[in-house]
């Protein structure tokens, strides 16, 4: 009797102006479907990160189909799912959650969006010897996907050596006994030496953004047999990005992870498969809607 | 940055066939507006009637711009509200909540649903002396209605007399002090002497309806000066339409009310004017549809 549906909702902190919502419902018009996805603020509703559970029971109430969790409630989720992925497990943290018959279960696209944009955008890359930029959350996601997309040798480098450390272990810990995989952490100091010997690199700190503006690492040790992809996405092409470029690097910006992500937190919600270079058109004429905006609001 | 969109919900015992979310939603199609209407079934979610207050608090939370409420929540809804319109207020009753600004304000389509669809559909009708059957929440509306478009005379008819004189005691006392309105109420017995005087005659009873089939008064009693109208819209043509239709009386189809219900809460919701002619068409189809659907599982 009714038209298929989908409502999904995004829970996490300042999450208002985030642009995952309309690239999803954008790429849903253009498949002529009814698709509704809600920002749902914790800082606007006075909610603290803990009430991420009784958020997803009333979103199966309320006949959601899906939600995105980011920001500070990704690992907080895991303990109300009733089956999570295997990659989601392995990284303890989970940005998308299907509802499937009153069940919550468990993904985290964020790995995967990154994996699928790296063999769409840069398929020929070698990945034999990466250098990542930051531990964090999607520092993590990225650590785990360039590992299942063969990599070798990864060496993580993070301002806070614990938080590297542990990514670290993580990742050790993912391996097969017989891995031969080498990784390895360290400092900016560390990185004069690994990055002109690396096959590529990935920023996966937040240096680069609008907010936190500049490079995230010396763009002299940069050489231009190597790839270099960036994860942040406002600005859309980054410092790292328009310099890596100039100097001849195969590049991929923050968009493409930002599009994985929603493709595939798609794909999984409706079943069906977007248009990744539609999603891309949308994106940008999004950021560039939004620069205007900030603009006049000047 | 986002598209205007619209979430809704309808909450009620039962409420998953109904065809209040399709028919909102096609509107919304036809106006290129992105709309989703969620049936929340207290019935399948094993959920009490008392459940509205928090299914509401967490609409508010996850991104609802209204919902419809129905049966058994019209009457408990209202301790929830922050604010009321004057006719729900004086029935006692809500059936549609609008979330503005994080508050919840009340109103009755029931009431103006039927008003409007009155005034569109026979808009000589002569309100002089008008014949209800039935005092339940959907005859209270109606008997507020009728009042409100001129009605002097109202007899009201019920098998559970208290019932009756409690629906005469609230439109009487909704009346200003000089008012001229006169409100009997009587048995099936009365119905004999007052129908074949009346001026008009709503059927606000269940009789009629796929689960109680037949007709709500003799038709001997019916004259063909008297308009006559229902507010059963299962079948879309009852058996008491047909029979007065045939006496050569102005008649008024149960699917007028829900059109106009429907209608009058998209316009609150949307603040757009729904194309009515458009809405009945949409509910045809899906009555069609639905009685195709049952003589398939038969």
């Amino acid at each position: 009797m009714n038209t298929p549906s989908y409502l999904m909702g995004l829970i996490g902190e300042g999450v208002r102006p985030s642009l995952t919502p309309p690239m999803h419902e954008r790429e849903a018009t253009a498949q002529n479907l009814r698709f509704v996805y809600r920002p749902i603020d914790l800082l606007e509703l006075k909610l603290p990160a803990t009430a991420i559970g009784d958020l997803l029971s009333a979103g199966i109430n309320l006949g959601f189909n899906a939600f995105n969790v980011t920001h500070p409630c990704k690992q907080l989720v895991l303990e109300y799912l009733d089956d999570i992925d295997p990659a989601a497990k392995r990284l303890g943290a989970c940005n998308t959650v299907i509802i499937e018959n009153g069940k919550l279960v468990g993904y985290n696209t964020d790995r995967s969006g990154f994996a699928s944009a790296l063999a769409l955008e840069l398929p020929d890359a070698n990945l034999a010897d990466v250098v990542l930029l930051g531990a964090g959350g999607a520092g993590s996601a990225v650590a785990d996907a360039l590992i299942g997309a063969g990599t070798q040798r990864l060496s993580i480098i993070d301002p806070q050596p614990q938080r590297a450390q542990a990514l670290a272990e993580q990742v050790q810990h993912a391996q097969p006994a017989d891995s031969t995989v080498e990784i390895r952490i360290g400092s900016a100091a560390d990185g004069t030496q690994w990055i002109p010997q690396a096959t590529g690199l990935v920023n996966a700190s937040p240096i680069g953004m609008f907010s936190h503006p500049g490079l995230p690492v010396d763009v002299s040790l940069l050489h231009s047999e190597m790839w270099v992809a960036d994860i942040v996405y406002r600005p859309a092409v980054t410092e790292l990005i328009e310099q890596a470029s100039a100097l001849g690097c195969a590049v991929m910006p923050g968009k493409a992870m930002a599009v994985g992500q929603a493709a595939d937190t798609f794909a999984l919600v409706t079943g069906l498969v977007p248009d990744r270079n539609r999603m891309y058109a949308h994106l940008n004429e999004l950021v560039e809607l939004e620069q205007l905006q900030l603009k006049e609001n000047v």
